[in-house]
């Protein structure tokens, strides 16, 4: 749960220096020539010091890179969105290659003549899509990053996870239905780094929210930790399927429209949570969905759309990203990196280090990655590529 | 088909005459005192002339008035619209009355004082929602009511007919996609009366539809009428089903996207239109629905969602009159009939008469609406209560 984060120690390196055929110190991309099962097709490959930056440009050293879900998909190649090959590195390999990772935590290490806002020192991220973050080291167009406010009580492990979940948490509250102070919201998977975002920026914006989740053992420790983020209630799918939430719910709210409900899970948990909704024209009750973790369809009565004008759409924080100005974009992760947002769950592993050679980082790489598609990690995972 | 239209001489009176048990001249309503079978719960009841219009209200007589699905629904009591009871006639019945109807074409008898715009001899349709048109006569509130204009080619029958579907047509194509000359847009139903008018307005404003239709043995004909239309291209469900179409599609359209699919179907024919949507941003692909003919649920993939940001939503006219003002009501029912749009085909049923009894135009009503229920007719039924 987010209300506690902790940081595990990265698995010692020394596990594989039996492996070592040569000692080296370098520089670090974690890349794969094929799309593929992530423990088979990715590698670490080293590569000489970046030179200086040109103008324009900043070189920076990423401090933590996440692995999310859809940097796996990207790499199994059943992502819609596509990275394009790392120019710098492909002269060294043969033919194209691509460095996994799409959000992560830099420090500024050097900048290019006509580089305004930018210094030494300076934490960005990237907001270009696909950029490759699991790497030690890059030169970046200042056109493709945002720089993150040194925010009190941001640390870096949430500095690192600033690109994705926050701002998807925080445009769902804000761009589909104008909430005012007191109005409610629902969503499902609300447990999720993306849900536990959404009760925390609800709560602190004066929105309620009503929570569904899987029923489990510990439903009740669940319910607490929810309700410690900012939930005003939780139920169970279960509850959900049950006509007699109606009353439950029509209590809590006084009657009041719920005009916004949140999907990350799609199928009939769904379709239930969907008739929750309605709406005083000219709003429209809008069900947007961000994920479908159920594996399966949004099945929806056409009555919803027709008589009560239900408006079922998506959001793709990437998409965001592509139709905003950098400006939007600044203001969007200053915005959220101030809120003071519990940092969730994660673990820091480190790969490389020095006097590793390219074969040992391949191995620890595919270790951590096998782990990741398991499941077998204590919450998100950052990466350090030393 | 809508390309010729027929008028079928109304079933002849005599044949009820033999029940007859008083002869009578009367105004007559085709009510209802509870939610039922229609057959069995309609009746017809005679009042007595109206009075003279009181300020700001106007009498009309009724020429023709449809029986819609959506009526049928009303009666049933399984509609999201629900009538007022009607006061005037209340006090002749024991307790409440319902008059049927939703549509229907009237032409002004008299006027009030204070009445601008609307004088004796003029055609209005009412504009309030289920105001009972299933009368010989009214007194009407001006609000409640717009003036047809006696455009070039509108019968009694296409205007009787202009409240519902022409507007609906005109609507789904106008509200929610902003489509530039040439585009290309997709509906299913394609020949239910509105799939018949979005086929006429579309090309009418330069845009190119795809059709999708049930397939039947007489299918190469109803291409030709659909093509009479202006329809571009017309294909089975069967065919829309089939992956091999998308190569048709693409050469069709020349690869363009496709924004804005019309679906008054529902299931899996929609599932598998709505992947043929894209659109380019700030543009939203739009699958508007309707209707749901199948009574299946709209089913859809997350992911056309998430990462083609598609928007399902609903269109429902009864709600845009409620949301719109008077001058926007009369701008669009002059523009409709102004189209010179084929009437769809329909025969005309006259009931009542002079002499009849209530108990013999009840019975007829009640064999008009079976026939109705049944399926058992020659296109839209257009009631004329004498």
């Amino acid at each position: 749960m987010l209300a506690t984060f902790r940081v595990r120690a990265a698995r010692s390196p020394a596990a594989y220096r039996a492996f070592s055929t040569s000692v080296r110190r370098a520089d670090r991309a974690i890349v794969y020539a094929k799309n593929g099962e992530p423990p088979s097709v990715l590698r670490a490959v080293s590569y000489p010091p970046l030179e200086a930056p040109k103008p324009g440009t900043i070189n920076v050293k990423y401090i933590l890179s996440p692995i999310n879900p859809a940097d796996i998909n990207v790499i199994e190649g059943v992502y819609p969105a596509k990275p394009s090959p790392d120019a710098s590195l492909q002269s060294r390999m043969d033919g194209p290659v691509f460095v996994g990772g799409n959000e992560g935590l830099a420090q500024v290490t050097a900048v290019g003549s006509d580089v305004k806002g930018l210094s030494e020192g300076d934490w960005i991220v990237p907001i270009a899509p696909q950029s490759g973050t699991w790497i030690t080291s890059r030169n970046l167009a200042l056109s493709d990053v945002v720089r993150v406010p040194r925010a009190e009580g941001l640390i870096e492990a949430g500095a690192a996870m600033l690109t994705v979940n926050p701002p998807t948490a925080y445009n769902l509250l804000h761009d589909f239905v104008d909430l005012k102070p007191g109005d409610w919201v629902l969503q499902n998977g609300a447990n999720s780094a993306v849900g536990q975002l959404v009760v925390q920026i609800a709560k602190a914006q004066g929105w309620r929210t009503i929570n569904f989740v899987r029923d489990r053992k510990d439903f009740g420790k669940l319910v607490d930790e929810m309700k410690g983020l900012g939930a005003d209630a939780v139920f169970t799918y279960d509850d959900l399927a049950d006509k007699g939430l109606r009353d439950t719910v029509k209590e809590l709210t006084g009657g009041k429209p719920i005009s916004l409900a949140l999907n990350c899970v799609s199928g009939p948990v769904t379709s239930n949570m969907a008739r929750y909704l309605s709406a005083k024209p000219p709003t429209k009750p809008h069900l947007v969905s961000y994920g479908a973790m159920s594996k399966q369809p949004l099945s929806l009565p056409t009555s919803l759309f027709i008589f009560k004008d239900l408006v079922s759409c998506g959001f793709w924080q990437s998409r965001w990203y592509k139709t905003h100005s950098k400006e939007e974009k600044e203001e969007l992760i200053s915005k959220v990196a101030n809120m003071g947002l519990k940092v969730p769950k994660h673990e820091i592993i480190e790969v490389g280090g020095e006097g590793a050679s390219d074969e040992e980082v391949s191995q620890q790489i595919q270790d951590v990655v096998r782990r990741v598609v398991e499941g077998n990690v204590g919450g998100k995972v950052l990466l350090k590529v030393a």
